[in-house]
């Protein structure tokens, strides 16, 4: 806030500044939407890899901002189970606030001559979730987001075995956006190339006044440390994206399939950088 | 309907009988809130088993129904995360019709010189998983239910190891009643004692006329088959329950701990009968 | 339970009989799912009106009802955004207990030589609503409805003036099913007369033993109480309804609009009688 | 971003700039979580009033930010069951997009001399509601909110007369947090003086990396336009406010009653200023 700095320092006041990560900002800093990072994630990640018409990734990147110089169409659809975490760990005995899920679908970029991942559509189903998003540029919304789970025992559903199937869905505002499938052929060395570069976001507020040139308009970078993944699973995929009013995904649908991976990952986030 | 019967045949019309194992019926059966059985299960399952006053949970059985003869206050309060599934499996692939969660309280009785498990408190977070519970004889209602998952990479949750910290909660109405941990020691031969017998359940439905007797008013006992299960791992729990102003939960409050258990279940259920 | 019921009065025990409506029954009675009738409702209730081919409506009746005599293929779908309560009305000021929304398809019948209503498909947002709907013969399951309010301050919404328009939404299992408008034309002395009749409704609970004919296969009958209806808007409507795996409401796609009508209306449920 | 513009301008790759007013953005502007203002408000409003300890409220304050002058203990907490939409009004016939709930605090403070409203803590049902908050300054998280509807037919609620009685709760993450009641007890010609100022909010946004200041640090001021309100109804509040473990609503505990009021508000937001 500008100039406003020196007049809201708490040593004039005698009042202690507010505290807390993001909004709300209250005495303890145990309002905030989110607490601060670094943030943990453990979790079920199942990815599909597609190509679609380069045209349709080239026209969801910013000005500036290129396509990826190998295989421009390549497009990754991701869904994701997560038990995340603060460094006090202290929302994993109450999961309400340490559970979510998610869909996000990334693209790769090319930026001063370095390729990147980035993400263009993601939905979570918490409000922590889309809190962080919003932090590092994750565009999120909330969506409805279900993936069949592998099982160790019984009868409900596909073990990690060849032939196994797995399914995954997202809705949002009470309409089903995207369904696939994964069928399990056998392990594999790596768990796709899409979504495995350093991410490039956008950081975007407008102005309080919509007619002036936005408060916030960043690139930023970051990428997760201490990944951890288990055993990849690879298969083929099938992917069908529906329209809705108010979103575009569907513009992104596939033209030939890649590929498809299920594993488990964990990772931390400790924050990341402008790109300026 | 007794004596309707002849009167609704679809020979008499020419038009098919509807079909459906649960309302709604429909032409093709396929609107039905939920499948007919087999129903097969594959899940996570956190037992916490506790001692309550013995007149507390004699007080929740019907009449005509006598408090288990050894250990009478004993309490299991039971979180499960499934995935289910009819004989087709296709829910598999659409997970919103397969996954649910549970929390169920279950005590022990005796009938007719037979010990058995009852279910007297349950709340699950799906419809289909309802209607099969009132099917069933658990007395199900809506909750939100969550629990830890143990993880096998990051650092978002506890591992499978001596001194993991599970926890669980059940809200209802937008109110937390239930708050549980569970800190693991040790693996265990047994998952505990209450909930392993076979189930003495009421089955209940008023008469339309709210001034007569019950239109339902049975006694049915079931028990799963092919029950699979993976490694047990036991624990000391901790048990905290709300009052509510829709809730008798609170009743049930623990003076006792006895032990928690953590494992994978798999299990199929096909039916059960009458006890008359 | 046949001849169950003298080993269960609770004189044997000295334990006194489970109380509540419908399950769970509990020592005070408060944990049922929803208390005992008289049940009281308000609300605002958009009727459409349209007619479908007759042979699809003849579909949805049981095998002994027959379609109604004139205008058989009239089918109704109704929102309604309720709130509602037990004669303590305690319900009220705890919303959350009281308030539901729910949309349901209606056709006439005739039984007997008497023409009735019908309720053939009915979704609802919460579990007290749904058990209501077991007990009076409502086939419920859980959904997403969404209906647009009139509104009579600032321009977020129709007024009920000629040329407003409404909308009105119903999803489940995160697939949109049906989609409705209606644009007011004039005030009406009537609002339809697909849902003006007696309902004839079936109560179903499959067998324990599903091999076996079910425990509990009615016709009842009922009819509100004490109802007060505001005044009528008529209008002409539109009619979308979307295919869906465990649906069968696009069965009953319309082939003619009839009209639509808004309206507040107050009743109370006391009860039904059984049809032998 | 700072100098990043010109490289990012559409004309250089031939590609147009992403459209969308907020995230994310895209090539048609139709994914954006929520569509540019104005946005039109109409709505049921409750508000109550009530002193708590001046310290309290100060405690909620940025530094630099200062009590009122006058009745500086003062704090409403509102519920309000809103429709919205956009210029468009598209959203009115998909009412899942326009309709939501919030619960909100608000508190007044002075700047510069001037005597302010400010918005503390809230709770939304939707995120694009959400998403406008973080554009406004109030520092939006999801909760559960409902409120009693006043009836004009029917037995199921109150009717806007003397003694009859609304109630309203707040609920997040699966435990209540705030329950009120407001007893009706005449007409009022005004609403209360808690929210009736210009609001003082506050935009934040970490630095990607959270070790620097703040990205976005504003204080911004607005204040609705074309605001039109329907009779006012005033009456006698009670409040409970509970403890949970990421909130801090409850510091703000009543120590007396001031008002309650309940009334239907129409407003349009166009955007504010910033304060600098």
């Amino acid at each position: 806030m500008g100039t406003g700095g020196d007049q809201r320092t708490g040593s004039m006041t005698g009042v202690p500044e507010l505290k807390g990560f993001m909004l709300p900002r209250s005495p303890e800093g145990r309002a905030s939407i989110v607490p601060a990072p670094p943030w943990h994630y453990s979790g079920d990640v199942l990815t599909i890899e597609y190509r679609t018409d380069p045209a349709r990734v080239e026209a969801v990147l910013p000005a500036g901002v290129d396509p990826a110089p190998e295989d421009p169409g390549a497009v990754a659809i991701i869904w994701a189970d997560w038990q995340s975490c603060s460094d006090s760990g202290e929302e994993l005995l109450d999961p309400v606030r340490s559970q979510y899920k998610e869909c996000f679908v990334v693209v790769r970029c090319a930026y001063r001559g370095e390729v990147f991942s980035r993400c263009v559509y993601i939905w979570v189903d918490k409000d922590f979730a889309l809190a962080r998003g919003w932090y590092q540029g994750y565009p999120k919304k909330l969506g409805q987001i279900w993936m069949t789970r592998p099982i160790t025992v019984g009868r409900a559903g596909p073990r990690l075995n060849a032939g196994g199937t797995l399914g995954a869905t997202l809705a949002a505002n009470d309409r089903r956006l995207a369904d696939v499938t994964l069928t399990l052929t056998d392990e594999s060395e790596t768990g796709g190339f899409v979504n495995a570069l350093p991410m490039l976001h956008s950081r975007w507020m407008p102005h309080i006044d919509p007619s002036r040139a936005a408060s916030l308009d960043e690139l930023v970078t970051m990428r997760s440390r201490d990944v951890e993944a288990g055993p990849v699973w690879k298969g083929k995929p099938t992917v069908s994206l529906h329209e809705a009013p108010a979103e575009e995904l569907a513009h992104l649908a596939p033209h030939e399939m890649i590929a498809g991976y299920w594993r488990q990952v964990g990772a931390t986030f400790v924050g990341g950088s402008t790109l300026d």
